[in-house]
């Protein structure tokens, strides 16, 4: 039996792969990812390796702390809270206290219920294409089908901003309207009874597609939930860690305070780590309304991954190469654009970026799908983002080179010719 | 500042440490912790490190995988495969399909929503002493303070079993009283219309205090359940895994057959690895009601820590070592209790064992903690379990050996000695 069948009768065949040819990498490279036959990929999508594959100096901290010691956080130990405090040294606002857990889903629950411990409410608020992760609380705000027992009652979707279809209908509204429809959810929220505990939003809105939003899109709508007691949380676990090169953090960009910051992908390139981040008294309301205790979070090796991850993106300057290489690539793809109609809005900031895809007018989804596929067999790897997947969406390790972003157009250049040919 | 004191600033004071003179240790090394003047301390408490602190083929697996390739399971990859494949075959009863995460709260937190897509109702039972996991959903189950918005309707807690306070009065009856609290339970959660999605129990009852229970134990409970359409939860994150000794999981020692297992805590010595064990049908039911991915689940790194710790089970035969070893112990703590009236009760299974302290007919709750600090003191170190707190727990990493015993219950009978006399 080979290994995709292997793969299907034990993780089950709903375990999706990307590509229409599976890709199934054996080894990995700052920038590049190989397959058993040697050949190589560039990796243009892979944000968990936020340092590039296999950084030397991070898997050399994991090996030399599994090798030393490896306990729960019960224990008192120099790792975790060495940690935390550098970690919080990169936030303002007071955002000085950490719960260290093992995925971002892990710490948007914590966040919730943080939210509820403060305000005393129950209601959420996020967009209506989002997604924060996969534990029962934290999936009702992306439910897609109806879960067993209905709908939960307590979750308002708000609909999300977006370059060709803003909200309200012009950009320049965009801002007025979205808040707007923050305002409905709360009304919503608080006639069910559940009033408000938080707006939870990723200030990037990376899964609804990245649009281009002013700095100050967010006021309006925090004002908003902050006079009905709600909180906001910042969910930074895709824009987080400098990766879209002006900020370290996605609401610094966008110039909003949030309550509470949630963490996870790129934390410790790869290592099972994400945190929560918040004010003091945030965490002790959470501490005092609920018991809580994480056995992996905050383990020695899983801190030493986490802090030779943000070493690496101080002493190598990542963010500043997201800036330099994310502008470089936006550049190259609006030339792009000015060749192919497909190419509708270029857009993104820093090492997240992308182009939707749209023909006579309507979304190119299965175009969009299709040129994922041939840029696939070409040796570059990226997906699709978006309300209607016709955004190609590239997101690669932070030590992605303008040597790259040439490799990248090009492909991307011969497999739109390609599909569009074939169409 | 001191460690404690920036511990506090970072992760919050409400983060408890164990022992009144909390351990600080900075290196492990099979069944030895050792604090940062080189005082070595006997481990008779972390089941984490299953194989023992810093195992050299779990550390070399790590830093091997880390520096290859570390991606998520939407690759294809041979790691994660073989060892669901490896686990798989430790099972009967068709549980034949994993799904990979990264805490027993995840696994857990998938498993109740396996019982809802199954059997399409929402209502669940636990035991009244329990402790399943800190997501939102799960730690539902073991609510001790009123939740934000309420207690959980959905959520029904029956009396567990116990050696000295059995449910119904007698160790004879109590099987049957078990299941006439779980009849109860199936009532009301059938009259609120919530309908039973699952019984979930610790099939070694391990928070509840391990009471002695007999095979069968579990039937006329399970029976209830089967008959109101719901499904079984084991969940083995700490019986699991070879600990009891007698078998490789806590329902085969029970003799029953679950729909679903949840696994954790010791499945990769520390890296922060958990999982789902079930039958086709099970994972097909859940893939088709919920949209589930896990980003760090199955990683290539954490499939071979896994995978490590699993072949140095068997290369060492520590399930073996666990049934010798921890019939040893039984017989030396029986022993100890000839000496000690205190020690009211002994009992335990393998490497999973502990005494209950009783003085003047009342659980020696106080005394139980001045032991447990007193043996800290003197480089043991363990903990307290049950209902009253009241119970010594001893849960080594399962490398211990004879010599570990005789030094643990020496260090125990002194300890014991000493409290008293203080008293």
């Amino acid at each position: 039996m080979n290994l995709i069948e292997r793969r299907k009768q034990v993780l089950g065949r709903h375990v999706t792969t990307f590509y229409d040819d599976p890709f199934a990498p054996v080894r990995g490279d700052g920038v590049w990812l190989y397959d058993a036959d040697g050949k190589r990929y560039l990796d243009c999508y892979n944000n968990v390796p936020h340092v590039g594959h296999c950084h030397p100096k991070v898997v050399k901290a994991i090996a030399d702390q599994a090798a030393t010691l490896n306990v729960h956080t019960r224990y008192v130990h120099e790792g975790v809270v060495a940690y935390g405090e550098k970690l919080a040294s990169k936030f303002k606002h007071d955002l000085s206290t950490m719960i260290m857990v093992n995925s971002g889903s892990e710490a948007n629950d914590i966040a919730l219920r943080m939210a509820q411990a403060v305000s005393g409410n129950t209601g959420v608020i996020g967009t209506d294409n989002t997604y924060h992760g996969n534990t029962a609380s934290v999936s009702q705000l992306n439910a897609t089908k109806v879960p067993v027992g209905g709908y939960a009652d307590h979750v308002r979707q708000v609909p999300s901003p977006d370059n060709l279809h803003p909200v309200g209908g012009t950009r320049a509204g965009q801002a007025q309207a979205f808040a707007a429809g923050v305002e409905v959810a709360i009304a919503e929220l608080q006639a069910a009874g559940h009033g408000v505990s938080a707006l939870i939003i990723c200030p990037y809105f990376a899964n609804e597609g990245f649009p281009t939003l002013e700095r100050g899109f967010m006021d309006q709508a925090i004002a908003c939930v902050r006079r009905a007691g709600g909180l906001i949380i910042a969910d930074e676990v895709q824009p987080g860690f400098g990766r879209i090169g002006s900020h370290w953090w996605g609401h610094e960009k966008l110039g909003f305070v949030p309550d509470i910051v949630t963490l996870g992908k790129p934390m410790a390139n790869g290592h099972p780590v994400a945190a929560v981040i918040t004010r003091h008294d945030v965490l002790e309301a959470f501490q005092d309304a609920f018991k809580y205790f994480n056995t992996f979070g905050g383990n020695p090796v899983s801190a030493a991954a986490a802090m030779a991850t943000m070493n690496v993106i101080e002493d190598e300057s990542l963010v500043e190469n997201a800036c330099v290489v994310g502008a470089y690539a936006l550049k190259e793809l609006s030339s792009l654009a000015d060749k192919h109609e497909l190419l509708a809005d270029v857009r993104g900031s820093g090492l997240f970026f992308g182009a939707e895809l749209v023909c006579d007018g309507k979304p190119a989804t299965d175009i969009c799908l299709k040129v994922v596929n041939e840029m696939r067999r070409n040796g570059v790897l990226l997906s699709t983002v978006g309300r209607f997947e016709n955004a190609l969406k590239v997101r690669p390790p932070c030590v992605f080179s303008k040597e790259n972003v040439d490799q990248l157009v090009d492909v991307m250049d011969h497999a739109i010719a390609q599909v569009l040919a074939d169409e």
